[in-house]
């Protein structure tokens, strides 16, 4: 495959330089839907919690790549009877494009507007309109398919699509330690360059040598770490909720006052029809969203101004954690909340956040997890779990809470609903919904 | 003054934790004009450059107050004699908000629309239709005119003054700290601990006492670094130069086709017609200025649409350093890029980045320096640049390049211009324009 | 108490600066018994493995002082109602001296001389010979034994007893930043500042708030992984089990060749006798020790040359895994060695390294662990295993392996015992002792 | 070259990790003159200012290999035409070996028994009787005198001289990142991948392509930063004035008391007769020193046991800066302290420490310096001074101070030489002795 004439060098603060001496991905860097990536936080809604967490999705897939491209490099060395070093530029790729599809506020705005961001990630390499297709072109006719397979877990070679898409792949581990840099959270650090020296493939996947076993326990605590400290962290979700409840009523408002949407938030109106091209995606961002809710926040709907505003000047809501069991008890809560005066399909909101740290592999699931297999010194392979009690410990469990937001007014000192706020508090103890275990 | 009943802390990769428990500061956080800065990126355009800085003014506002908010603590500790304990809030609410006027990629803005932060700033901080002013009005009726003194420097305390501006100040030091974290690029670190050890208020102004004097010397030299390879980076200034171009040429269409505009950028509307108020400008952002980008990339005129998708896709000039007394046979490139069909007055420019790293209090000036002075063991002031030769060595002297900017195209393999391109090149040697030393 | 006059200031890597204003502390730091510290590492034998740890034991009693020391002034401003500030200088004293009973690689020799770093440390500070309980003195008659009663756990405001010696204390806090830091292990780093934000005086004892929860689960596992890749090391173990057939054989020897040793090992004569003063101990330190091991390796006795030639330059043992139940069984492993010619009580050994990761306070036991209280919103104290999984995992069990070392040759390729390597090698898989598993 | 059967890993604070895998290179290791670089301190009696500080010269020597080992590997992959990988492994045992022949405290032990470490190096690795020369030999006879001459910058490829010995060479690289590493003072910090990523061999040479010119000027300006403020730190200087004199007393005393020393520190004995053999130098070492430091604690000699006591202990003597030209009316001050009864040739000293940070090639000179060489787009070579005014002004001229040192006492309040410190103050003012210019 052809070189650029010079390699050129990116500063990363987290891997320090980010060598591109391959044209091909240096050409997809320059294509219109990976410059995109700069305008789409890698973190959404978690900027506004984590106030140094602003960096975009650019950085991150420029990471991913480089962490594939010396894995890869260090297996067509190390390793030439189990890798096959074509396999390079798939890997490369495929690590550099498989975030391409993400949009502004993905989670949310999928859960409005029933978009997949990875399905667009396979769309923006398939479609023959686009840049990045283009470019994928001119290594193979079927080149774009290939690595569209990779992102689907369909490729042939699972060695490639594990390094992609796993339980320890390159994708978590630059997101882990670039989220922890930024942030400035420290759970998310663990000893990438050990992994990446025990790293091995084998038989049609990945496996990692027994003197790194250490490592990829750490890493595993480290993520586990990550999301419960980072990723499920109550004020970020409290933005994720407010921006839901902001497009649902957009959304709610749209059949009615077409025009007014078609002026002030024109690249939506697909989305509010339901009929949205490739393009119409694309020219979607962080900014475009931004805007459009600044533009909101004068329309008369005095909800959807007040959300816009709350949004933009992050006025957010409380929460309290409650179990499932509990959940339809939470009615009581809506009433004191309606009697005092909000509209609770939009002034209050329930939101789960799980995470399943690690699991074994199990067939029987629609999606089986690839379990992570240790190499013995004989070669024989022993899954993670059986010789980490820490991982053991996170296995096949899910880790996270529920909660019930609600208008932060309700527990104001100031309130002037002094009888509903001490109905209300007394449904809570530690910032949990007592639910039945109510006195 | 009021403390928040808890005290709030903002996880920060610079400083770590930045505890925030005056209720004061932590409203003025809040307001819509402080929470504006999210939206705004510290560094303009180098984000194009150095990926990974992406971190908004916002940060930095915080970081600033942290630095100030710690030293005037310890004066108050430890200077109960020359150090007046009432001047902590009008120093920390003035570091918080120097930077609140910046508004989206300033520096070209300002040169295109002449706006002027440093006065929106002080309109910010003064004017009644604020949240800021709302907030600040709350200690004293006259405190928000306090505040807005230390930005122009005319605050009577010149200690308060030179910790928020001057060679070496808060805002300085947490931006170099910030901007080298998030870069990568490690020249910006120097021992901000130890500084913060020897500074010392002393008669109407800031000293840094001698144990200190090679952390100050240090802090100098970095700083001259961070300029040297970040701030005037070339490619950085590529992105400006277009910038530039790219509003001009709106600004040259926008008389004749003022619906356009109105519709796709109506933001904008009151800059091009030089009639703006506070409130537009506070309304635009990164976010909304390259929404507008985006509409005019599909603008029939074929310099807006070019220089659009130019800026929206990094699409970069290069240049040539070229020396001051050379500038006018800079005519003779322009000819031959005019030749091969471009318009020079928007494809290409240059572009002067120049910066005195150091100087002496030179009373002759108009804005004279207030030059750091270092303390000695019994207490007399020496001027840094006696007792340092590495600083004596950058002071008085301005450091950068002019840089002639032009289509990339000229020097491309696969141009069509093969004749152009030797005439252009034999101009050029080692980057640098040749000029009169043509052979 | 008195202050000294100007505040001095160790540069720490770990804690960057280390201020010292109080004039007790710094005339301890001076002491000759706390400056024989500088003369012990840290980790003994295990920098031979780790070779960037090197640092000494005066460094780690430095930042076990400076943990104390913030935490107590915190509790001072923070919680006059719960903390005594009389406590500080005790707390602090405690701190800094915890292991000024140190001796040269101590874990090895108090297994061959039985000597007890403890009670020595507690000799240290009440014997009225020494330096450093002259300067406690100072404070008070019976400041040295209130110290003293602190080490033993006797003192009566168990705050002050849990800050020194606990499941989370100064001590373990730091030496796990600075063994991670000095190993360049990473696993050791936890999140010292938010600990030190959320440790709270409870009645009778310390607890940790819930927002700091997750720093407080990272810190136990972090705890672990140090134990499982840095203190347990395997080659570490080698330079112990090393260092105690040295010392035994020395031991055997003694009774006939006292004129030997005595001259060239005079320091060691007391200990070779059994009776020695807190003088004589104070006299030995790891340079001590080297010299004279530099001295035997001439000695006639080939066991004792050899294994001080080992020591010196770094030979070491090889070692497999076993099973507790399958010790017994080890003999057929010594028979095989003992065949081609190595003396099985000098240059076999079994090493075994067990560690109780967190466990609960049990009052049936003789010295029951003090468990970590965590504090809710509303003040009540929960077990901090009840609310981490990951706690939870490592609670009450031990972790750490068996070994059995023996002579690096019946393993090398050069043997000229081929068939008696063949036979050891059949008990081995993975490096474990197969014992009954043996097929 | 044959390589170790499996790579081998030193896990090392400053470059992560170090891998071995060639044969020799760990053999080399793997020798009893190397591993005594473990009982060596890198930096002498700094560590008694940075107690941090503590590592050895084994440390320094494994990471200048693994400098080497980059820089070498990447020139054999990148330049074929200018480097020849012959020369790998001659630059790589160099750089190994470049320290092997320091001692304990060397630069004072030299000062007083006139060794010379860089002979012994050469010793060591060309006389048959060492493990290194052993060890060397098996690649060639004349291995051992390839990597001497290197070390006497003979060697006929300068390009290998210039990587282990110049003005930017791998020791000086590795020695000023972790001295920074460990005394923990930043300053010493420098872009060492970006250099690594610039240097390249020109013919008979090295130079730094200009894309990397800053970070070259950067490391200049860390190393002179780290002379100022950590190599000539008056405190560490104060221990090595003590050292001299301490050993300038043994030596005195020694011609009419050779018993007492041959019992207390038999290794001294031949470089008290001034007749030793390179093992006699290789049985010294910083454990063995103290040890006899502390044997002669107990000497009736008051100086020596004094000396002794204070170098232990850490009793520094005080100093002042003086004027070269001041330096005959020191005895002014010598005839105070002379007077209240000290003797003058123990306890008063003068040292001086003065470094030239950067040179230009000066072939008149006896040992002219090799320049640093840029090398610019087209290939010519322009000397860094040219190009930088950073360099420019640390070119050519010398950085440090002249200190005289006296008693501690004779400035202490408890003095009860009243009459005599007022009379010796009055010479001094800041921390300078003010010789002629005394008032």
């Amino acid at each position: 495959m052809p070189n650029t004439k010079l390699e050129k060098v990116f500063r990363d603060p987290v891997h320090n330089y980010i060598p591109v001496s391959n044209q091909i991905i240096y050409d997809l860097i320059g294509t219109t839907e990976f410059q995109r990536l700069r305008r789409i936080k890698q973190l959404g809604t978690s900027s506004y919690t984590f106030h140094g967490a602003e960096h975009s999705r650019f950085t991150h897939c420029l990471g991913v790549y480089n962490i594939a491209k010396q894995i890869t490099e260090m297996f067509t060395k190390n390793y030439p009877e189990t890798w096959n070093p074509e396999e390079n530029l798939v890997t490369q790729c495929a690590a550099l494009l498989h975030d391409v599809g993400h949009g502004a506020f993905s989670h949310t705005f999928e859960g409005v507007f029933d978009t997949d961001h990875e399905a667009i990630t396979v769309n923006i390499i398939t479609d023959p309109s686009t840049e990045v297709n283009a470019v994928l072109r001119k290594v193979a006719p079927d080149f774009p398919d290939k690595i569209a397979s990779v992102i689907t877990h369909d490729y042939e070679n699972q060695q490639v699509v594990q390094l992609i898409s796993s339980q320890i792949d390159a994708d978590r581990m630059d997101y882990l330690l670039r989220d922890s840099y930024y942030t400035g959270a420290t759970y998310g650090e663990f000893d990438l360059t050990r992994i990446m020296r025990v790293i091995t493939p084998v038989d049609n996947g990945i496996a990692f040598k027994i003197q790194g076993m250490h490592a990829v326990e750490d890493y595993i605590v480290s993520r586990y770490q990550m999301y419960m400290q980072v990723y499920f962290h109550p004020a970020s979700r409290a933005m994720e909720v407010l921006l839901h409840q902001l497009l649902k009523r957009a959304k709610v408002l749209y059949p009615t006052q077409k025009d007014y949407f078609k002026l002030t938030s024109p690249r939506l109106v697909p989305f509010f029809e339901h009929n949205f091209t490739l393009s119409d995606y694309l020219h979607l961002d962080d900014g475009v969203m931004t805007t459009y809710f600044q533009n909101w926040q004068t329309h008369p709907d005095e909800i959807l101004s007040d959300l816009s505003n709350a949004f933009i000047n992050r006025k957010l809501a409380k929460s309290i954690k409650y179990d499932s069991a509990d959940e339809k008890d939470l009615e009581v809560l809506r009433q004191i909340i309606e009697k005092i005066g909000f509209d609770t399909d939009y002034y209050t909101a329930v939101h789960s956040n799980f995470d399943l740290p690690y699991d074994l592999y199990r067939p029987e699931l629609q999606n089986p997890r690839t379990q992570i297999e240790i190499m013995q010194k004989d070669g024989t392979l022993t899954e993670l779990s059986e010789l980490s009690s820490l991982v053991k410990s996170l296995t096949g469990t899910t880790h996270g809470d529920n909660r019930f937001y609600f208008p932060r007014d309700i527990l104001s000192p100031e309130t002037l609903f002094k009888a509903e706020q001490e109905d209300f508090v007394s449904y809570i103890k530690n910032d949990h919904f007592l639910g039945k275990k109510r006195p």
